[in-house]
């Protein structure tokens, strides 16, 4: 056995079932020993930033890590993007990244770079092996790292002479368990507290607490008088609809979000940090609400929703009443609007399915209207990076084979991770893409108009238009053997997401809007 | 005036060009600025990657840096693969990474990352201006870092304050002039030394020692006994044919350069660092020759050519003739193989045309080839992150406008940044790819081979084949508004070819291997 061998058979051994792999000379005893152990399944990418993205994916909707396997520091340099939205959303991750042979570094061959540096700047763990007998050891280091009750990225960085080396040692494996979550009951009272004293309170829900059991304390807490109830503006994952309480997401502009925050006594975060503005802009502060004015009821990695319970518990909360299903359908025979997008997308939705949103033409509207669907789940892009949606759309696939999974997904961000398209088509996934086309990056043109800028002449179109050429989103998809077709009105969407889903397979759906 | 508009300025005054833009809402302002200075064009890319590559690719044929701007940590991640081949090609480039409000920063809002461990991992220089007075200061020093006689990665990192903020002081421009290139005159007489003594000399020469007068004093060279010239396995710029002395590259795998370094009784750099193997191997050196087996004639950033004249004239060494020109083309019925390929594409090539070669198995015999081509010049891969070809292919494009480009494609690696064929689209250039589809990584399965790997079961093929689904080179192309067609025989490449010339505008072409 050989150190390539023993680190499979640890992460095996840990319970990891996917690698989610694109790699090269520097990874070849690894692809090896990959070749030949069933248990662990590698997914082959195009890009390292499917991989990443992927590895997201699943590890939201899965609760576990997975691995990824890039080659040297470029390789995993075009992971990064999507490893840091992951670390937001604190999925568990851990990056195998394979080096040069130990003895050959120094000599600064052409793929040589400072691996440790691009690797620190996206993990919580980064480790550099020393020995082959220590792989199972630091590999079972690296998953107890990222699985956490706030998930973080581990990254791995394997010399390449120590995976080709042989094993001294019989290995032995450590038994790595979920992690627990807990709430701290102190901070149950002093918010119970505060609103017993008759303090209005505005509630900022994130992590665990946007799970069904969240859900339903929180549309307890909704009953009381004083208290209001939102979502964190980008959730890692929330559970939505099938008669679920719905709670609305923050807004986005800050000095929206101040406006609402500013109309209660105190801010409550639940599994959530700090309320921060996205961007800074002049005149607008950084800070959403004063520090002086939070209450901490829950950190992330929590038992947010047992601490939701609990308070809802000892504030006698009433049970409520489930929220009304049904989405409405907008005319078939109108052209699409965002609006009527999020509208069609909701009532289609199955039972159980998982809908992976990025970019915010289509994606508020979406999630307004998703309250009256079916049960489903929500995932949305933590840490502003582009390029998430269709990547941890496929990696969610993965993680629970036959569930539906739709990417609402804008055409610009798309592009960054196109060629998961690839993926999906290779591994027959019931993945749906809706690519909202408008072929321009709406949210520059939108911020330019903030920064003041009235007429957009040539040069500043050509850096916020992307219609010169105009994608063909069809040909595209062709080109990666997933079927699909253009929409224009209401009816066409329907239709073409009814036909998505009987397929059980691949689909992507141009919506020209 | 803005400090944006001061550093737009600054950029004009130093001669720049070109800004490979992916910008965000962190970069408004110089968006802003951009969109109203006619003498700085910006082209935007769908992705990082492509921005980078045409950067490295405009840099090595117009000798001078372009900017590019990014968006944060994530954004500036994506370019970072094509910064190391950059890098290794000691190209001049200028990096613009747009940050967070200087006052926003610290509250670590979704987007924040260290910026300065991500571009410290692959620049020479890197500061983060503080001062919007600074800015003109900040930008010209990065120039000057970038653009010396060995090119360097030069980093800005630039908060959106400063870039909204409004110019105190009157601008003031300092006069930026190209790099002089030298060469010590002691090293030439060493090596001339050994040659009088009689000891076999085998040259490897790079840099600008593989331009015109590099070659015609390497032709020289040539004629004297005991001397063998290589060119560098994987040069930045080479020029080639139209009866220039045929350089052989080293090869690659290295116990075949070490069997013929170790033929003769020393080894002269001339424009590169000590011969590295590529990887390390369990049992052979990772240095191709011991130390004391080389001899020095010239660095990196040298002047190699002059450093190569001044040896052939201390020799006496006489005038190399001409050497022939004509490629043979191979029989027009036959398949395509990978020999065909580089002797089909190397008859086409127009005078002064430029070819962008990424992927080894028609690169080798392309560059065979290319020797009794008209005059043409050749960039190759020279850091080894994947997905570089096309990028810098664009970027060459952009540099001569007019001038024909051949890109000489691996389909595994032009998956990496298949964005640019918009790009191409969108600036209508006269650029030709070629995509040697054999839908697997060749390079994978070949190493696994070395390592010992004899069949390829499931696994080790769902890790090196691309065959499920193949990718349809024509409707990607077409998804990205380049026409294509798909050839199998080398008469159809032959035809193909003539008429994507003919319509000097992007044109993709499958090579079905």
């Amino acid at each position: 056995m050989n150190g390539a061998q023993l680190l499979v058979k640890a992460a095996v051994a840990s319970g990891i079932e996917y690698c989610f792999a694109n790699p090269g000379t520097t990874e070849i005893p690894l692809v090896a020993a990959l070749a030949n152990e069933p248990s662990l399944k590698p997914v082959l990418s195009l890009f390292e930033g499917v991989c990443t993205g992927a590895a997201d994916g699943y590890g939201r909707i899965a609760g576990r890590p997975a691995l990824t396997l890039t080659h040297l520091g470029p390789g995993f340099a075009n992971g990064i993007a999507n490893l840091h939205n992951a670390r937001r959303a604190n999925t568990p991750i851990v990056n195998v990244i394979g080096d040069h042979a130990s003895w050959h570094v120094d000599y600064d061959p052409p793929l040589a770079s400072d691996i440790g540096a691009l690797a620190g700047a996206v993990s919580g763990w980064v480790r550099t092996s020393k020995s082959t007998d220590g792989l199972a050891h630091d590999l079972q280091s690296a998953i107890r790292a990222a699985w956490q009750p706030a998930g973080q990225i581990a990254s791995l960085i394997l010399p390449m002479d120590l995976q080709a080396r042989e094993v001294a040692q019989a290995p032995r494996f450590s038994t790595l368990s979920a992690p627990r979550r807990r709430f701290a009951g102190d901070r149950v009272e002093s918010v119970a507290a505060a609103l017993r004293a008759g303090r209005k309170l505005v509630f900022i829900v994130g992590d665990e607490g946007l799970g069904e059991a969240g859900l339903l304390a929180a549309g307890r807490l909704a009953q009381l008088p004083g208290v209001k109830l939102f979502a964190e503006t980008f959730p890692r994952l929330s559970h939505r609809g099938g008669g679920l309480p719905d709670l609305d997401r923050l807004p986005y502009f800050p000095e929206v979000a101040i406006g609402i925050l500013e109309q209660y006594d105190a801010v409550v975060c639940a599994g959530v940090p700090e309320p921060i503005s996205y961007f800074g802009y002049e005149g607008i502060p950084s800070r959403l609400a004063e520090s002086d004015r939070l209450l901490h009821l829950a950190e992330v990695g929590d038992d947010v929703s047992g601490a939701l319970a609990a308070l809802a518990d000892a504030l006698e909360a009433p049970a409520c009443a489930p929220a009304p299903i049904g989405v409405e359908l907008p005319d078939a025979g109108e052209a699409l609007s965002p609006q009527s997008v999020g509208r069609v997308l909701a009532a289609a939705l199955p039972r159980d399915s998982i809908v992976s949103v990025e970019g915010g033409t289509c994606g508020y509207p979406f999630f307004t209207a998703s309250a009256r669907a079916e049960r489903h789940r929500v995932m949305t892009n933590t840490g502003g990076a582009i390029g998430q949606g269709i990547p941890v759309g496929f990696g969610a696939a993965l993680a629970e084979r036959g569930t539906p999974v739709f990417c609402l997904q804008s055409d610009g961000s798309a592009q960054y991770t196109i060629q998961t398209l690839w993926s999906i088509a290779r591994e027959q996934l019931p993945v749906v893409i809706l690519i909202a086309a408008n072929h321009r990056y709406a949210i520059l043109q939108n911020e330019l108009r903030r920064f003041g800028v009235t007429e957009f002449g040539p040069q500043a179109l050509s850096l916020t238009e992307l219609d010169r050429p105009r994608v063909d989103w069809k040909a595209l998809a062709q080109g990666y053997g997933v079927p699909a077709c253009t929409v224009r009105s209401n009816g066409e969407l329907h239709r073409a997401l009814a036909e998505a889903k009987a397929s059980r397979a691949p689909f992507l759906i141009e919506m020209a809007l």
